[in-house]
């Protein structure tokens, strides 16, 4: 209906490929093309051609797998960064959470993705195999497993330790409870029943 | 903050381009971004294309302003449609609003903006001449204004309307009224106040 509509194809082509991105309906991806029509024409140049740069240039890092831009990213490059703890991560986003929170020093290990057998991801399709054998020659002391709170999560989570145990680091994990700014009454009762189990010394705070 | 920790000036420089997005955020256009990078490289070829070539190849329709990829716009063009009535609308996406209501069968008249002098805009920007022009040899009998129900919509139509009053056509505007499944608890009083002033008359609908 509103691809007839829209009197040239030209618009519609660009629409359709808009409308691609996660989450945008035809309304929105018309509310850009229409924004894009309004701006002078090297900044749509600028626009599409970074967007074409980055997914044809796009490198990893060959140790975690990372988005890198040389061969070594640079948090595995980085000679401050502690280099005894690894952080495993499903994908490059939970790389850049975890670094906007500016609270860990460490490396990294982005394995690509979870075990998942739902979804047909199993051990093999993630880079486990790389980790071993980067576990087997580094410096590494401690395995910190920042994985999701999921059923998908905590299955990863163990068919890592015990891929890992031989090595005998220190195996951590992110930790569980109630959410900042949560309310006790709307936290779910796994979430509350381990909060209480797993209760740690309170650390007043001078406001 | 999270530019220096995207570990890639690649996605840094697509994140900032597509935040440039309308209603986008860094957080989206980091999705966005990351939701390429996993599409097939000819995908995203034809994605920053179809763009680019939008903006550079776009034409007006050189009687009613709208989007068109041919000299006269495919609505213009329409010998099917109602030559007699010509709607005037701020802007593309109006046209495009109204065509996907499926009532109107008439010709357009793409102003390309809004008399406002808070911004700037006065009737020299509006292409006012070229409906003047246009009005004086066509075949013309009713000049339908759809244009905001604000204040500055409300000006331009008292603008349009002194302009072309010399022409004695019938001179008609978009019903003014409780919107479809508005509670009328929550309609504003300006609304109401003109709704009972227009009151129609009732027409039954079989259900």
């Amino acid at each position: 209906m509103i691809r007839n509509n829209l009197s040239s194809s030209l618009l519609s082509d660009a629409v359709d490929e808009l409308s691609a991105l996660p989450g945008i309906g035809r309304k929105s991806a018309l509310r850009f093309a229409l924004h894009i029509l309004k701006q002078p024409k090297e900044n749509v140049e600028r626009f599409g051609r970074s967007i074409i740069r980055m997914r044809e240039e796009i490198r990893y890092c060959s140790v975690c797998n990372m988005i890198s831009d040389t061969p070594v990213c640079p948090i595995c490059s980085d000679r401050k960064r502690d280099r005894t703890v690894v952080c495993i991560v499903e994908s490059i986003r939970d790389v850049i959470s975890i670094e906007n929170t500016g609270e860990y020093r460490g490396l990294y290990h982005v394995l690509g993705g979870i075990i998942s057998p739902i979804d047909g991801v199993s051990p093999s399709d993630l880079s486990i195999d790389s980790l071993v054998k980067r576990l087997e020659d580094s410096e590494t002391e401690e395995v910190f497993m920042a994985l999701s709170t999921t059923m998908e999560g905590e299955t990863t989570a163990y068919y890592l330790y015990k891929k890992i145990a031989r090595f005998n680091l220190r195996v951590s994990t992110i930790a569980r409870g109630v959410g900042f700014g949560d309310e006790l009454e709307y936290t779910d009762e796994v979430t509350l029943g381990r909060s209480i189990t797993n209760r740690q010394p309170f650390m007043p705070v001078n406001q």
